[in-house]
């Protein structure tokens, strides 16, 4: 384990009012010390208590750097584990760099991206999920995104993990027992009462694997795709939505060839409208290759917007939308048939039942050129995805790495089902039970590798 | 004098590993600590002792924003005076627009610009001129900018300028003392000893003055124009000491028309580089309004680089450099013959005695195109300019504003001495004497009005 002193700035590179100097080490008092000029004469850092603010300068090579406020954490109780030492000093570049100067030529060195994070997972103050999240709670840019990081943060996923890989563990043991009564052919484990765990555990952990369609669509954003013929205002209505410019606007059909994105962040929840080409027979090479993406972007999207040029009535868009449905799961997809141009619409036209005929989630009319509907279309969407429900507490796998081994811990334990049901012998279905434990394992870093580690923190900003 | 709670984040907009929001004012405290729940159950933050950190969450309408470590510094020894809390979390953009929701919901309300320094000069923490050299600490970017906001904010030009002021105040309250015996005829202060005085004070103002030229040169840059005739290489100088393709070079004579310039720092010192016009007569309107603005430039410049083409001798050269000489003031002004082309020249061209019959401080030989020479010149700059002197404690005015009130006060002073030598009333004089005065005490902000205080803090960055 790493003990020497690092350092690192938290607070970026830019010029700010306050920068932060993060030192932490063994010895990170002692370094800092060697630096810091007390206010009050006399005073030494290494003798101040845990948790108590110093004011003094940072003095090097005879010369003052900075006035600053030193903050001292004794470990364990620190962010990293061990003394952690934190100079609030002004956010010029050069100040900070003259610091971390300072603090270099007194014995620590530079830290590595996310290695203070990596030391609270090696000194134990989290595992893996949390790290994980600290990193997904700074970046995250929509309340539902904090969410999520923040349950993780504060052990969701680590709790229900350990519970269940606890009772795997338990069983393993069991199993493992006969092995050692072999010859004697006992059955420790009742295969009735193994068979029921195990398919209790194949539930819980497939109700988290699919919680990852939701927990990721919120950490990347909601796909929103919209479809339609061509030149029912498909561009007009992205850009009404995400209000800019984005899209290319014309009235020549087939404008949209690539498909636009733009994230957009409604009640909390980002959302990644995703503007695409017109559908129809096309004999353009271009314009079939922008229709295929189309197709392409329906299916990985929460939900589409099927937008219909009101002034044509429901029958124009039943094509499209029998094609949006074919192409959809509506498990887990939701269609909205966005009635456009209702601003020179014939009243038939609008008011019509659209939903009767076709097999939407609901119809919205708007005018995308004028604004109106636009605020009911953006409630209808956060309604329908329901991602408000992810509140404190609640547990959304949004990290891929969690949902891959959730899934192959699945198979494992899906094997181990088999094995049990087949009536095979204990020795190999502990062999699969081992497997889903060793997957469990890998989320919260009870099991884990060097390229795992080095590649989930070096994916961290410096100073974390 | 405002004493409502402030807040605002102080660590910048962009994502980072930690954010900083700070809090001031009376009910500080109490206001963070609404919304503050503890990590030991019942602590609260109003019973704490100043200069403490406490761990615990920002939870606010029955959520958890964020995981967060809270500093407290209570008034009067603070930064504001007041009392102060900084709130460190985790630097996401949502997580800082949340903890700032929660805080202005809880009675804070979002500080302006500078609001925290401004409020610790109303409270007596520090003088004008020392606030401004917050800001121009923040701001600096090289180590000299560093070192003369640094010894501005510790006091460096409050210091000398009390004491001047002191005396001024001194004389004008004899004065003073005078025009109340009027009918008397007396005169309580010596003219003799007062001219003597006055006189004292206006070299030691005087002296203060001529800093400006290197406090704002270190500030804003040190200029350093490259002039010469055409196509002597001035734009390839130009790109080998910034190290990048800036300006464009081509073999037409005449390609450089505008003024380009850009910033570089060398030895802690950051220098202007400013590429000019090649000087020649020219029929071209635009060609000859570029030549217009290179004697501009050589007006400004600290240093002027005379660049001469090696490969045609010193002669070449002499007409440039007599129109240098004749545009600059060597008592401040350095010109240095950079003869370039030495990869290409005939010895007898390079090795010529340059200095003899051009009048400059120094002559390099180099060969822009093939980087020979550039560190001998950039050493050269640094020694020519000896910006390095301005070392911890000395005092270099480099606040535009400063230098105008010094001036103001110098012409006052200078009628005040006018006035006793030509022994008119004491009366006319103290009218003088006390304008004296309050121009001194605009820059420390012993004398000011709203306006010049609204004026300096609407130029801070938020948080500061």
């Amino acid at each position: 384990m790493d003990s020497d002193t690092i350092c690192a700035v938290a607070t970026g590179d830019g010029m700010t009012a306050i920068g932060v100097i993060r030192v932490s080490g063994a010895a990170a008092i002692l370094t800092v010390e060697k630096v810091f000029v007390s206010a009050v004469a006399g005073k030494r850092l290494s003798e101040q208590r845990t948790r108590t603010l110093h004011v003094g300068n940072i003095a090097y090579q005879g010369e003052t750097i900075d006035e600053v406020v030193v903050a001292i954490f004794r470990g364990p109780h620190s962010y990293t584990g061990e003394d952690v030492v934190e100079i609030s000093c002004h956010g010029s570049r050069i100040v900070k760099r003259r610091i971390l100067e300072a603090l270099t030529h007194s014995g620590a060195r530079l830290a590595r991206a996310g290695e203070f994070t990596q030391r609270a997972f090696l000194n134990g103050r989290m595992d893996l999920s949390q790290a994980e999240a600290v990193a997904d709670l700074i970046e995250s840019s929509s309340d539902a995104q904090r969410r999520i990081a923040l349950t993780q943060l504060k052990g969701g996923i680590s709790k229900k993990l350990k519970e269940l890989r606890g009772r795997l563990v338990e069983l393993s043991s069991l199993l493992e027992l006969e092995l050692d009564f072999s010859e004697e052919d006992v059955e420790f484990a009742d295969r009735k009462e193994l068979l029921q765990l195990v398919e209790t555990i194949i539930e819980t952990v497939g109700r988290l694997t699919e919680t990852f369609k939701t927990g990721n669509a919120i950490k990347e954003g909601v796909p929103v795709a919209i479809v339609g013929a061509p030149n029912v205002g498909k561009s007009t209505l992205l850009n009404a939505l995400i209000g800019e410019e984005k899209a290319i606007v014309s009235d020549i059909a087939g404008t949209t060839r690539d498909t636009i994105e733009d994230v957009m962040t409604y009640d909390g929840i980002m959302f990644r409208f995703i503007d695409t080409a017109g559908i129809r027979q096309s004999a353009d090479t271009v314009e079939k290759m922008g229709i295929q993406r189309t197709y392409g972007q329906i299916e990985k999207a929460r939900v589409i917007l099927v937008v219909a040029d009101a002034t044509k009535g429901k029958e124009s868009v039943e094509t499209v939308v029998r094609e949006v449905v074919e192409k959809s799961d509506r498990r887990w997809q939701k269609v909205v048939i966005v009635a456009n141009k209702t601003d020179v619409a014939a009243a038939e036209w609008i008011n019509g039942d659209w939903k009767e005929t076709v097999d939407a989630d609901a119809v919205i009319r708007i005018s995308a050129k004028q604004g109106n509907g636009l605020k009911e279309l953006k409630e209808k969407i956060v309604d329908l995805i329901e991602a408000r429900q992810s509140d404190d507490g609640e547990v959304l796998v949004s990290n891929a790495r969690h949902y891959e081994a959730l899934v192959k811990s699945r198979e494992s334990l899906e094997r181990v089902r088999e094995g049990l049901q087949a009536g095979i012998s204990g020795e190999l279905v502990a062999i699969d039970l081992h497997r889903a434990t060793d997957s469990l394992g890998t989320i919260t870093g009870e099991v884990t590798n060097h390229d795992v580690l080095k590649n989930i923190f070096s994916h961290f900003c410096v100073g974390k």
